[in-house]
């Protein structure tokens, strides 16, 4: 699968936080994870499970562990299984952040 | 791990295609392939291993199976395991290419 622009496959939901699946291997799991303003992802880690962010568009405020830092598009973070790591939305711009997961989620 | 941008990561070589580690999980494994103009990451498949890839600057063509696109800073392309992709570096400018394996690569 090749796609030209991640961004264009991004959903939002004024609900919140809206998850939408990109790829789904055997081993690594990718979907991007999509923040209307004031969303966020509350903090959580996941045993014996990697996560890779790379923030595509607008601003987050992502820790990870005891570090936490403001991220723009083209930046990231890496939480190696069982480091607590969450994702808050900062200024008026929508976020959306592409994740990656290894071993994938259980449905 | 939070990065400003994974870009200033990136190192270059004159004689081949630079790879810089960015994150070791234990189930996921991170890097960057930097690469010159005229650089490519030659057609291959990972038996058992999924692989990401996300264009952070420049300008690739990037063949999965039998598609074949070009593709710039902001997309990418999914490959599963046993699946043969490359990476091929177009236009003047340098090519860094954001690439998640899972499992990770042996040494």
């Amino acid at each position: 699968m090749i796609v030209k622009q991640w961004t264009e496959l991004a959903k939002f939901s004024s609900e919140k936080m809206a998850k939408v699946t990109i790829a789904q291997g055997e081993i690594l799991f990718a979907g991007l994870n999509c923040f209307e303003p004031g969303q966020e992802h509350a903090a959580h880690a996941h045993a014996g499970q990697d996560k890779l962010y790379i923030v595509l568009e607008g601003d987050a405020e992502i820790q990870v562990g005891d570090e936490k830092q403001l991220v723009s598009a083209g930046g990231g973070a890496f939480a190696g299984a069982g480091v607590l790591h969450s994702v808050r939305k900062r200024g008026e711009q929508r976020l959306v952040v592409l994740t990656v997961l290894a071993p994938p989620p259980r449905p």
